[in-house]
């Protein structure tokens, strides 16, 4: 645990601290030779300038905070590596932390940021407001929320998508394919504003095309044990097409389907929303309601880097999902 | 970028600097009545300590920096996973940094958490040695490997798996199934010695199970327009299976075979490394050598937290390999 500190760097070079310091700053009057003198002594020390130090001289770190909720899930792996690409190519480094679909843990790594003096942070809000995300506030660090927003903090630009475009073109898919009943799985609703909200558009827009009787929304307890049961209860109700708001449970019923002798495609027709690698991995291929998450990715830096730089009021941002359609929407037999 | 400062809480409490600094080290005399005047003073302000004050104190920050080559591999977002969720239940917070597979980044990542004063840091190494590397081990920080290690770095723990096991069953499998020629695909060789050591031993085996002139390997050039060149080659002179050392490759196969109408299971046999997900998801399901990433992820961070704690010289551990049969090593046609 042994920093090399500006008196060890001072003692090595045999020069007052306030010359390393002047060194460091480069202001003042310092030749040539002790410069080089301090250079190497803070070479052969490895010394490194604290960036707390630096950063009441420059305001800078150099570091931002990005907080997802589980990059196990690809598309916040997604999302998080477009966030650190494009900040890398602006010099700064992401700290990535996640929060497990937990406010706790949310706060945790917002307090630990908060002690390091990052530079600002770009979040995925877990939940609503909190007493860590008001510091985090109050600090005026430039701050941006990708992918859901925080009711009650509407001054914080949100980058994320709107689900209308996609959900229109996938719902003309399905009728186009002869369902007269349409099922639409939620997630975790409670969790995310985002998914509530793309629930409420499926309702809409599914009631106005296919009729209110003819619409059916699971919207809690989907897990791996009433997956089946669910996709059985549906089709029993004639459901021929089923949209899945929150592609975990979409891979999740793929592969149960498969071991329970559904047919993709053939008996029950399935869109889920992100378009994930492994969902060009299966047969049939399943067609998606893609959130476009890079260019969320990168709008949300650019955002981000627009406060930095002191652009004025960053504004917020919604990015269009677009539908692909592919093989596992089919005729209803 | 206004911090409240330990000045800032005297102002407001009416009490002295040092009367702050002897209440947040809850040390020395100062009466209940003061204590909470000054609480409610840092509330009020939102102070929130420095953490190098504190660290000086405490030699605690908290807070630990874990670099993975690419978090939308899903091996290694499993393995920060498990990481950061073992390293939360013992208290610190993980700061995820990438290094895109790249040297610079991965130095670039540990000047900053140098900067920062971490506790520690766990690594899958990029690359060689280098001197931000020096830079961290200099520190005498606590510091693991994990998946990788650096050649000439031999006083780091590392925790990574050893490919023996898997590959051994793997083969014994395919020669089961009729097979008289096995093929291998080894990945990024030049960025990790894992994926050497794993072609190495590949060889070895294979070598011995089906004699020299049986074994096809494939160790450079693998992309999205060579990979269907390259299974049609290996076909053509009668390899019957082919086993991927690195699993995005895989990916990549499965995808781009069932886009041209070659048959896994029926036409060539596939394995791979890694027990991601989506292998379970594919039709037929995939067979793999699983290199158990979850056990990886435990030992490294109990293996840190051995260090933090001091329990002496923390050593390296190899995790075995184990293969999980499934559809996609089918009988030679």
């Amino acid at each position: 645990m042994a920093y090399a500190t500006i008196r060890d760097v001072a003692r090595l070079a045999g020069v007052s601290v306030s010359t390393v310091s002047r060194a460091l700053n480069t202001k003042g009057r310092i030749s040539e030779h002790t410069k080089l003198v301090v250079e190497q002594a803070m070479k052969e020390l490895g010394y490194i300038p604290d960036s707390r130090a630096q950063a009441m001289r420059s305001s800078k770190t150099g570091t931002v905070g990005l907080l997802v909720p589980d990059i196990r899930n690809p598309y916040f792996a997604d999302l998080a590596y477009t966030i650190q690409d494009a900040l890398f190519g602006a010099g700064y480094c992401t700290f990535i932390g996640t929060s497990s679909e937990n406010a706790d843990q949310q706060d945790s790594f917002i307090m630990s940021i908060l002690s390091q003096r990052i530079d600002g942070a770009i979040l995925v809000p877990q939940g609503g407001d909190s007493h860590a995300l008001r510091l985090l506030i109050g600090r005026k660090l430039p701050l941006v929320f990708v992918d859901r927003q925080v009711e009650g903090l509407d001054t914080i630009p949100v980058v994320d998508s709107d689900p209308i475009p996609g959900l229109t073109e996938a719902l003309e898919d399905i009728r186009a394919h002869g369902c007269s009943k349409v099922g639409y799985v939620s997630g975790p609703v409670l969790e995310s504003p985002t998914l509530q909200e793309r629930e409420y558009v499926f309702r809409e827009l599914a009631a106005m095309a296919f009729g209110e009787d003819h619409v059916f929304v699971e919207s809690t307890g989907f897990d791996q044990s009433s997956c089946v049961s669910v996709l059985r209860r549906m089709r029993r109700a004639g459901v021929g097409a089923v949209i899945f708001g929150y592609s975990p449970d979409a891979v999740r019923a793929v592969s149960l389907m498969h071991d329970n002798g559904i047919r993709v495609g053939l008996d029950i027709s399935i869109v889920s929303f992100d378009d994930l690698e492994m969902f060009r991995l299966t047969s049939p291929h399943i067609s998606v309601i893609s959130q476009q998450v890079r260019r969320i990715g990168a709008i949300g830096a650019q955002t981000f880097l627009d406060m930095v730089v002191g652009h004025g009021a960053a504004g917020s941002h919604r990015v269009e999902t677009t539908y692909i359609p592919r093989e596992s929407v089919g005729r209803m037999r």
